[in-house]
């Protein structure tokens, strides 16, 4: 039974101007948008944020797109005519919040820089997200998720320690910072209700990725550099056993992740009586961390002799319910398909005019014990008249003049 | 020359009473306090969080803890006591967030649970992590970093199509929840200015991870599932070229990575020219990205012959400079030794009483062009003094009878 959703208001009142694309920005003003601001994406009345081209068919919106733009409104504008400019100016003198991740210069000649908003309101957020930091080498450069998990060292500890860089699954480089950049951006919003004024705000992808590898930097002051790949292993060295064990299946997910602290040694106890070896509880061979590192051989496979016999889910559940950190490697399928995921509100299917039944991760956190209500992505310039109307006032006459010169389009 | 430091004051006056420990949730309250709250960790006297002792000789803090501690402010009470637990409920009534992130049912055992305190403090923002989420199958599992980023699918989409899951060397699991709880937190002090009311906050660190794995799940939508591990390639497939390319040097980190857009087919015209194979321009074999995608050994090699003739720096100057999405694979070393990083306030060089000048990476957002301010982890009850005077109003005499009885340990 799925549980009762509920539509946060943490942000009741506050309005956002997203003039943000691809993934970066839009999971930052998605994250503000589940907090319950009104989140309104400026797009291009040709073909919106090119998140919604992405890998799809022609005239219907990427599940890139609808992941990444959830609860937020979409107005169409032409920003290379003089009205539609003026149009998001003045927007902007009513806005909290201001968020652009175009490549370096872009904002500052579409006449929308810092400069020129904060004159028009001084208590704007004004929000940026670029590849590299302003005094980089780097600062003109264009980045990508990629880009900032290369440059930012995470491929680098990332991988088999004989073999070369992978980059993680996870877009680090994209959500990672927008995620940085939104709790920034709420700290700002704080700030303005004591002073009513805004701040500018600055996050390159490459710094930010440096705030996801301390652990690294910790393992570097302790033992130098540069950090090694590690494999399964975490960068600071574990003690054995710990690390993947192979399962019964042999798929390629057909794998446990066994944990034993180093500072908790009932771990390696309770484990041994999990695999049927209490014969070795006391064995000197393998009595302190030290020992067990010298036989790390020795040790893993009196593990894996174990959950070898054992599929994953199995074996998480026996090890883990000894009180033994454990977890299966599950794959996106299975992730998807376990229902307790849809009935705890974090999958939720969408319903969306184009895109029929899809299914999203939502925002994680439970505030007060219940889900977040999530609202599928809009069509493009689904709320061109709506916010018009309501953000500047516009009466019907003045916006249908505004679609009748091509400055907004609006979606009947 | 290094930039001006700044203290944000976003938070100023906001209390955080923080019981978390290791990584999850000190990432979490570390941000906070980067924002100007004041972040007050209650630590056990005997040896407080146990991230203090991570891989460091005796007596030192540990690089893990002084990296996830600045800017916090230490205080040591025996929970265990009647005296010490009344401490800390005092100061529950006083503070506005309260964080924690023990196994699960710790918290209620301590008397510390959210029926309590909610009910001494009805504003109180009251926000746990957990490794698996309330009606997970794993409710009361351990998790550490490795166990949430293995069931949370990110492992399964980490590593070489042909190989074994590997662990990304980001710590995704705690610091990515850690961050998702900040935002969260953040949310629901902004509406605590409004309602003056409080709200519980839980976030599962296995659900977090799908959080940042969400292109993945579009992937999945599109393409069915389960979505394979893609080497130095994104889960949604890019087009040739797109990855690593070795450098001349031959190290483990000397590539660099390459992306042309199938949005931009300028992209390929460039780094055609790049490489010095302007005859290429425009020859059908390579045009569309459905052509490279089926020529991708060919288009491999044709970039290949050229980034080997260079450096990954060279290569990355080169190649980013023409307008093409580039970056070399940079390990910690080389970023710890990237005078721009020091210069700009992202790495910065800390002053501790024990543990002299290491380098950590700060918060990477910059707030009105200025760098934020980090000061050193505390040491272990180096505040205990100073707030309890100023949280609970304590007299000199009554702190002095505290530590008689040794309720509390004050550093002097």
């Amino acid at each position: 039974m799925a549980q009762t959703q509920k539509s946060l208001s943490c942000l009741d009142g506050v309005r956002v101007l997203d003039l943000s694309q691809f993934e970066a920005g839009p999971s930052c003003t998605e994250a503000l948008a589940w907090l319950g601001a009104e989140v309104v994406k400026i797009e291009n009345p040709k073909s919106g944020d090119p998140g919604r081209t992405v890998l799809t068919e022609p005239g219907r919106d990427a599940f890139y797109f609808l992941i990444f733009n959830a609860n937020k409104k979409s107005v169409t504008i032409d920003l290379k005519s003089a009205a539609g400019k003026k149009l998001v100016l003045d927007m902007a003198r009513t806005a909290d919040v201001f968020v652009e991740n175009f490549a370096p210069g872009a904002i500052e000649r579409l006449g929308l820089g810092y400069d020129v908003l904060c004159k028009l309101n001084p208590g704007i957020v004004y929000a940026q997200v670029k590849g590299f930091g302003k005094g980089s080498s780097f600062e003109s450069n264009l980045a990508f998720d990629m880009i900032a998990q290369a440059t930012g060292g995470v491929m680098s500890i990332s991988g088999e320690p004989d073999g070369r860089p992978i980059k993680p699954g996870p877009t680090l480089g994209d959500t990672g910072t927008g995620m940085l950049l939104c709790i920034s951006i709420l700290g700002a919003l704080y700030e303005k209700k004591r002073t009513g004024k805004g701040q500018r705000l600055e996050v390159a992808m490459q710094d930010a990725m440096l705030h996801y590898i301390r652990l690294a930097f910790a393992t570097q002051a302790r033992k130098g550099g540069p950090v090694k790949r590690a494999g399964d292993q975490t960068v600071s060295g574990g003690n054995p056993p710990c690390g993947i064990f192979k399962c019964k299946g042999g798929g390629p997910n057909d794998y446990v992740y066994v944990y034993t602290s180093r500072a908790n040694p009932e771990h390696w106890k309770r484990l041994l009586q999990v695999v049927g070896r209490e014969d070795l509880i006391g064995d000197q061979r393998y009595a302190t961390p030290a020992d067990r590192t010298e036989r790390e051989e020795e040790v893993n496979a009196i593990v894996s002799a174990w959950t070898s016999k054992h599929d994953k889910h199995e074996a998480m559940q026996i090890i883990g319910a000894a009180g033994i950190p454990a977890g299966a490697v599950l794959d996106t399928k299975e992730l998807a398909e376990d229902r307790t995921f849809h009935d705890r509100g974090i999958l939720q299917t969408m319903d969306h005019p184009q895109v029929k039944g899809y299914v999203m991760p939502t925002w994680p956190v439970r505030h007060d014990g219940t889900p977040v209500a999530v609202r599928a992505a809009p069509m493009l310039g689904q709320h061109s008249s709506e916010v018009l109307e309501s953000w500047l006032g516009l009466s019907r006459h003045e916006i249908e003049g505004l679609a009748a010169d091509k400055i907004i389009t609006q979606r009947k």
